[in-house]
């Protein structure tokens, strides 16, 4: 380094090496986008762990902080007077750290990566995304709960309901636009909110709200996102359609303050997480923090850093959360109000008595309670009782997890649903195409959902009826996924000529 | 080359230096079968896309062009005055081209191709031409619509359905021969309508006419052979019978007159296709065009090249066909009438009410619909129905999809079906060992189908009755096929030992 | 070769020069077993067609023709006159043929196989021989009809029942004895008839007779053992108990002849195959026959020698046996009569009516038609029915297929089976290990059957009851073996990355 | 070795050459832990057989010999003349015996071991134990009965029964603390009993009792233990509570002993074992043994050494033992009496009447019958038609076999069991990791059960209820684990391009 640059800061910019002195949790500096921040005080209080906090005591933690707090994040939360100004980047001392063999064959990776034009369907994008994407992003996003049997169910259950096609019917104009929540929609599935998208992508959420707005489609704005949730507003356009997914605070006067911000900034819909008391253990995702930061379960530390960014960012989520909250929400705002996570019909009548206007049957992508039911699945348990109760209508139904195909989406609306929900496919376009790779998933969907509604024989989302689909293997389960952790673990039966060529 | 011969053209005889100027859209020439035209006018309008004939603009396009049009489509389609007459071949100069690795080691293959004897059914012929055909051909043919669940489950929704075996009854003669539409056949399956033969063989639709001859069994024509219609007449021998697979087109006077002109050629039967509103999306056939001509998807083209072969050549299929234009197509023509395509018994009944004469069970061997059901599935539904409200007799039922064995033509013949189509497998045995390959493919369909009459106890035809099946399991869908993309996408689970090799 | 020694051949013995010019059809001289004979009439009769005599005429064929027909074929079938008399051996030119790569792979195996005492249960047996046999005699064992669904079947069916076991029974004594057809046998199993025993050991069938003796267990004698019928006979021994298993002759007479001889030789049963008007297609027999003799199936050749070896001895089997033939059974002899193969509970109660003693339901070993179901499923459809009818007890009925544990046994008994049938796992304990290998096949058997009848809550045969099976998915077929043919020749859906690497 | 050493042994101290000269059957001596012993006379006593003794004659045994022996069975068994003094070991020569090529693979493993907080849940324990146990621990361990297939549907069976989670349930506070048997556990599991932990780690089962109490939960502790019954019960510490688990000795003094020892140290409950009147046949461990003393199955030695660990050890368990026994042992103890092994309702029924305190529906970790059905299963069998008979609460019910994960102690629980008995994981985890791995096993399977309680939506063990489980395809045996010896020794059918590829 040279050494002038070095002694020439500008007047009230700190130095590298003033920061620097501040490394222990006795006294703790961190910069973050060129500024430096007294967090001392605030490491207790670190959702995270202190751990993480105090590894960049002192230095530049940029990187790590980005992707995984909203810019807005130190303002909110970390009084102005621990605020301490700009530092001189110059004199900070750049850490090099060697990449490792897996980030080096990552990259490697990278270069031959596939034009986007050779993605043909959404799964594409998913065994695109694992290649190119970080590891730490790649397990965050695609890790399920526990054995990930739920996370496949949600696919694979799609394959157990199979069509009943009408032919002969005129479908030479196919309109598949539809209503949810009163606003119109060019295509009956929307964005679902998922957490943290500065890990696939730096510029994160607002490429999906771009996408939505070219494809006419509604977003859910995520609690968790990485993006403030004053960006991904304004990143909305003309007539766009955004709704707010909600984490319930065990503070509800900062519950209160988050939904009425969304509806003064124009959200048409309440989307309440209410499978969520706990955010879910993913041992993929777990497993790819092992190496960063060690373990520290023997500590006796309650928030155990090495159990992932989703459990680590949610600890304010209130487990209290009950059905009698239910009015007060509905009193706060007049925003139609949608409970996100249902997995039974009894939850669904309840959910008609306490007046909510909609529910989506989902069980978070496979990502909270293994072998739980997939939400096309609870979709044919609790269709048929609303029919039969002479309740249907009273309620939208969504559901999510497990969407790739229009197909799919269709099986959904044929069983009664209003839309439904696709997260994850998003995510792995966003991370490995970023915007375009986005706008051809949604135009891929839009090309397939055309060609079948044709080939079913549906000119209009009306004409999407329950005699179009046969689901009596619907409820099967002998047939799902198979387990490969315990597949790998087992110790299979040899034969004698096996036996003593592993003796050789 | 010796200047003489360039420097002498025939009288009235273009040469490729005057063709080759013509390489834009401005103005755009092609050779063809070694005759130049002028497609300037036509670029738009070309079903396929003005971007693959572009390739060719000022060259010979015969090696493209050949397989995937009817030799009379140029005198058909394009104004006498576009025809520029015969080129003088030796003066054009021919496109060195090296072969890809992946043709190299084909051609490799194909040296060591076993020979025909080796192959003792139906399966063994697609294995052999998986490795010895061009790879656009093998897409074209060997493809399915999504994920090619529907076209898997095809044939291993047979397994479903089990045998209840007669003994002791008399076998030593045993009478295969049937009537299908009021004509015999030495055996109840028929080859069924394939598009473009000429992919997998250069003679194209004529071999299947001899080996049907041959054998003595029906051969239905194809909207979109290779060969052109008449050829395919031509080719018929003594009181062979023949059918007509119908696309309708949007224009009727054209479909009229391909009605017209089919019945005045003597065929014996009109299948209407009515499952193909839009031909479906194969993505293992898009892939297979993805290093030839790039992808335009992102241009706004409506009609996409690297959508496959059979999307381009298909735009004149009408998606208004319904069931109210049935009665017109009874009053154009005396030959008898099948729906090819329907999927539901309450389409068989609206075809019975209609008047018409037969319907084909079929998914259009799960090349449009994915997880449309399989024929013989839908065998289950219909067959019992029709029982039930005493209409059976008044419609022929056949199935196609997934027939390899003789098992499963006995099969479907137990549960009320007149008789079988079968495609791929011809086309595979043709496309490997031309028409001898048929033949064999035939004759082991014979022998199969002779022993396992007897084995099943059955003497001839009539003596199939749906005691002799268990079809408990058939509408069973827990242990279909499984989803291939999805596993290979997959991130499986790993244990501590996986994860550190993994890191080594 | 030593002039003097093929200058003086014995008085009356034929030099191998002399044979060696009867080399055509017409006139054709083989040696076997040291002896010359004239088969230039029998050429054409030769029910493995004339092509595989004429690659050994004026040659010794002993090798070849041993394993496939008993030692008293010639002087039965060949008129006297044609025994042409001994050969001096020392003048027959020995043919050098250099072993194949595969048979020298095989040598090689044969030198490491495991000692016997490593065989813990029948399935490691298969494993053993399935390396160290020959590969044709291998490929006629292990074969079955068409794709082998039903013969893995057999065993996977079992699988499908489950077990409800009574605890705190008494059951120190054991006692696994019990009767069938009039005789005790120590363990309710048999060894079934299976054809061609030397193919597997030069000694062929009367191995298993002496295993048999050793365990007191019945042995069923094949019409196509390698060993002549007497020839088992004389293997017997004290009270020894056999059966003959029959396949009827068009010509009755030798039927007839051949039932009473039996019954003269202290036959106590007489077994009917009647799933056999015609033996089945073996693919995997037939392929490893493909490089011996090559195929002649485009010659018009009926009996086509590649078919395997079982249907070119099999000609004279009857296929117009039917039930209006049992009566005349019943009259020709005073042993219990048993229809083997019966697959349907109408056929059952059919038996009854005619009066026969005992069914054996069962698929032939998977080997005739495939997709029929195994014999553990029809007793589940048989056995209700009879107890429902008060038919129980009103014949015995065996199963065969699949048998390799001692619970396969047990629930065949459980649910009403007086016994089962068990032939290739002996075959393969013969084939890798002689008579011990059989007689550890059968101590395992024992062994296995003590304890699961102790685990169970069985102290003797009659305590094994319906309750003690959960029959509930028996019958069910999603689940059954996948179709590896099917799966082979399937082209997987390959992702972007795996393209792109296909190309390198 | 140093001559003045071996010259000079203390006196009254036996030197290895004295030893060494007792050295077979008619004179053998053995040192264990540094003591010689006279077992000339024991030898044909020996449950395990003499082979295994007479390796060691006039030899250090104490390797082979403390693994599979309580330190008090030479006390118990051996008459105290027998017992012949210390050994100076410094005279006894060391057997240098070359570690195989398999164990010093094995070290290289050891050495690579991933830290213990790799791990995340039970499976991965079983993962590494594979790894790092040796061979014959491993295969005692980790085998089942015949094809392993109870073994595998053990764990399957859960993935058959789907939740039907509660949402908006107040889950802040989570109490999963219960009661059995009348006193109070942290979490509704126990550790069962199982044998041999020395095998797994040389200080042996007292690790779990340590374990146990840092957790709060039960232990049971086996008859088969390493370690003695007092040792264990020593190891217990504060109001920590242990059962008995009971093999029944054929002489019911010694069992009268054993119990009423058992309820003087302390002991809460005792569990009769009622499966195994014969410990199973477990073909993995039989085989493990091949090598190192090779297989006497045809000497007739009834015992037969190959067979495994556990087979040789327990012959002294009464097979004659029923129902007739049970009011005696309610007589001896005032114990709880619980039967552990009961698989029918039917069983469960006469429990009940015989007044017990409660049953373990249990397969014996799927090491006694094979297909005998899950513990798990048979709780959905049992627990409905207990409420129709109004006999809930009668009796308690728990269940062993497969468990691995909280939502399978919840799934138990929802269905009615008190609690669940878990044995290998924590095997592996002590095997692998001693006891830290117990723990942290322990305390992974209290993270999981508080956040899947919260998910399902209960806050205490009593909101457990039956409709929180879909079980309608908890029955269905079409889709369990496949049958990999079968599956291996299966010769899959080949295409013609691999067999022409197996032929160079």
């Amino acid at each position: 380094m040279n050494r002038d640059e070095g002694e020439n800061p500008e007047v009230g910019t700190l130095t590298g090496d003033e920061v620097a002195k501040h490394n222990s949790k006795d006294s703790c500096w961190v910069i973050v986008h060129g500024k430096a921040y007294d967090v001392t005080d605030f490491l207790p209080e670190h959702p995270g762990g202190p751990k993480i906090i105090l590894k960049y005591a002192g230095k530049d933690a940029t990187e790590e902080y980005a992707p995984i707090h909203p810019p807005d994040t130190l303002d909110k939360y970390l009084p102005k007077e621990k605020h301490l100004g700009p530092v001189n980047m110059d004199t900070v001392e750049q850490e090099k750290k060697e990449d490792s063999p897996e980030e080096k064959a990552r990259q490697e990776r990278m270069k031959s990566m596939p034009p986007l034009e050779a993605c043909y369907n959404l799964m594409d994008f998913e065994a695109v995304a694992r290649e190119v994407m970080k590891k730490p992003a790649w397990a965050y996003y695609s890790s399920g709960a526990d054995d990930e049997i739920t996370m496949r169910e949600n696919h694979s259950a799609f394959h157990k309901i199979w069509f009943r096609p009408k032919v002969l019917v005129d479908v030479e104009k196919v309109d598949m636009s539809t209503t949810m929540l009163g606003t119109k929609s060019s295509i009956p599935f929307y964005v679902t909110a998922t957490a943290l998208g500065k890990l696939g992508n730096p510029e994160g959420e607002v490429l999906l709200t771009r996408a939505a707005k070219q494809h006419n489609v509604v977003q859910m704005i995520p609690t968790l996102a990485s993006c403030s949730f004053d960006e991904i507003c304004d990143a909305r356009e003309g007539d766009q359609v955004q709704w707010l997914q909600l984490y319930v605070n065990k503070d509800r006067k900062i519950t209160e303050r988050i939904i009425k911000h969304a509806e003064s900034r124009g959200c048409k819909g309440l989307f309440i997480t209410v499978d969520a008391p706990q955010l879910g253990r993913r041992e993929k995702d777990m497993r790819s923090k092992f190496d960063d930061t060690g373990s520290n379960v023997q500590s006796g530390d309650k928030v155990d850093r090495s159990q992932g960014a989703a459990r680590a960012i949610s600890s304010f989520i209130d487990p209290s959360l009950s059905w009698k909250d239910i009015p007060w929400f509905l009193s706060v705002t007049k925003m139609p109000i949608v409970l996100k996570g249902v997995q039974r019909v009894e939850d669904v009548l309840k959910a008609i008595d306490y007046g909510v206007h909609g529910v989506v049957l989902s069980n978070h992508g496979g990502r909270q309670l293994d072998t739980a039911r997939s939400g096309i699945e609870i979709l044919t348990e609790v269709a048929p009782v609303l029919r039969e109760k002479g309740l249907e209508g009273k309620l939208e139904i969504f559901i999510d997890g497990g969407v790739r195909r229009a197909t799919d989406i269709i099986k959904a609306l044929c069983l009664g649903a209003t839309a439904v929900g696709i997260g994850r496919p998003f995510l792995f376009a966003m991370s490995a195409y970023g915007q375009p790779g986005v706008d051809r998933a949604m135009q891929l969907l839009k090309d397939e959902m055309e060609m079948n509604m044709r080939l079913i024989g549906a000119a209009s989302i009306e004409d999407l009826r329950p005699d179009m689909v046969d689901v009596s293997s619907a409820r099967h389960h002998g047939a799902g996924p198979t387990d490969s952790l315990s597949e790998t673990a087992y110790d299979k039966l040899i034969t004698p000529y096996q036996m003593l060529k592993s003796k050789l």
